[in-house]
């Protein structure tokens, strides 16, 4: 856990008194990411998990779909002019015969960072890089009150937040809510990356089956995400955006926003949602 | 304000009750920023000053850096297949004789997006393109009650944040505390991009005696793009990240986090605080 947090020296002043002292801020550093030696992506990460984030952005922009397609995850040393190892760039090398979308350096102005893919070019590319599509057969169904009970859990099962209030997390719950898997990081999207790259490396993917829960907002990068890991269920504590929305609609992710308590908002895919007929009167 | 929130139909759970109604949602859209003619970036946004944003984004990168360098910001018709004008491309023309930095497009795997400029790399990238730095003299000093009063004085200010809570704000702030500008975007570091671009647009850089104040944490990201419009503060009502801490320090940022009624905390730049001497004790 070293690199996930650093100590600074703050001056803090509460209510007049000034006092001096170590802080403990969560890290933040860039990640290269190369696809067979290629540079692809820089994204400004929390260091650890590097190699999930790697294999998880990946599964995002349509390259890899399962376990066999990734051949190797190494960290690049010589990237700096001492040559030494910064641990800040890794090279992905997919497997032989694996057939990559055109995401050259020329195309990749739409795909670097926390942007994700981009407006209507990115709406049909998910639709055509998509490798599984949402596919939960029968449907999951998941009871409001099961819903309710997932953020109180995120929250328990952080580790850095409550010492740094600079982490956002995601987390990954069965459809009977058991907690699956948990990550952390400085960039919402990088959190769920690393989720999505530990699930395809321990050949999980997709995710057919599985409720994503994030932390902050819903924006159309997350939701996109989600849907490029076969994810049915996106529950966010707070709002989402109107494209995360149009997104979730076109691709039948059920789309969660508000959760927080016994309320929450439900955006798209409600079918998903196990409502009591008799309350469901407006 | 049109576009700036959608409405969209939601399934409303609150405790047990169900209810359907439009709900208004933050507007989400991909903005892609042309340098004279050339793809650089896409950016997912919240429509509304769309020119300020690109104009900001170039200044972020210093392409930019006074009014006389911009020649035009147009919109880009015949983007779609259609050829209609989806107001998502914006072209942003240099005058005659500004000098480029390299940042073509084999280099913009660095730049795009809400990353911003990444690590060692950056750091020095700071360095070299930075217009002005900052260089306020004498430095602005500013008692914390002054400080204090800003995050309250933010959220009355925003306008759409209350009925979506999908937006983060930036503002900046004189040395006296006067709101000076106030930008929301979905994406926080678009906010300041809009900011900074309104300044250049109206020959108000660099903004040397201003303080930025940002919504929610404080990413290396948004430390780099103060320091790159000259700004001396950085006011963050949540996190710093350490780079972020590191880049203050490294550029003479002040760079104040946790900023929450009478207590905050300062990371860096300490001299523009006015602390009183007795108690500036630990």
């Amino acid at each position: 856990m070293g690199r996930v947090t650093e100590r600074r020296k703050v001056l803090r002043i509460r209510d007049g008194q000034v006092s001096s002292r170590p802080d403990t801020l969560v890290a933040e550093e860039p990640l290269e990411i190369r696809l067979n030696g290629k540079p692809l992506a820089i994204t400004m990460r929390t260091p650890g998990d590097d190699f999930a984030l790697a294999a998880g952005f990946l599964v995002s922009e349509g390259v890899l779909g399962a376990t066999e397609e990734l051949q190797s995850i190494v960290y690049c040393a010589g990237a700096t002019q001492d040559g030494s190892n910064t641990y800040n760039v890794v090279d992905v090398r997919t497997a032989p015969g694996v057939v990559l979308p055109d995401i050259t350096l020329e195309r990749n102005v739409y795909t670097t960072s926390s942007c994700g893919l981009c407006g209507k070019a990115s709406l049909d590319a998910v639709r055509t890089q998509t490798r599984f599509g949402i596919d939960d057969t029968p449907p999951v169904r998941i009871e409001p009150s099961l819903l309710a009970s997932l953020p109180d859990r995120l929250r328990e099962a952080q580790r850095v937040f409550d010492r740094t209030g600079g982490l956002h997390a995601a987390a990954l719950f069965s459809e009977a809510g058991e907690l699956l898997d948990i990550r952390e990081d400085v960039g919402r999207h990088n959190a769920v990356d690393k989720l999505v790259g530990r699930a395809l490396q321990s050949g999980g993917l997709p995710l057919s089956r599985a409720i994503l829960l994030v932390s902050g907002r819903a924006s159309f990068e997350l939701a996109q995400k989600a849907v490029m890991a076969g994810i049915p269920v996106l529950a966010a504590v707070s709002a989402p955006s109107s494209l995360a929305v149009d997104l979730a609609a076109e691709t039948g992710l059920t789309l969660v926003g508000f959760l927080r308590g016994p309320n929450m908002n439900v955006y798209a895919g409600e079918h998903r949602i196990a409502l009591r007929a008799a309350a469901a009167q407006g």
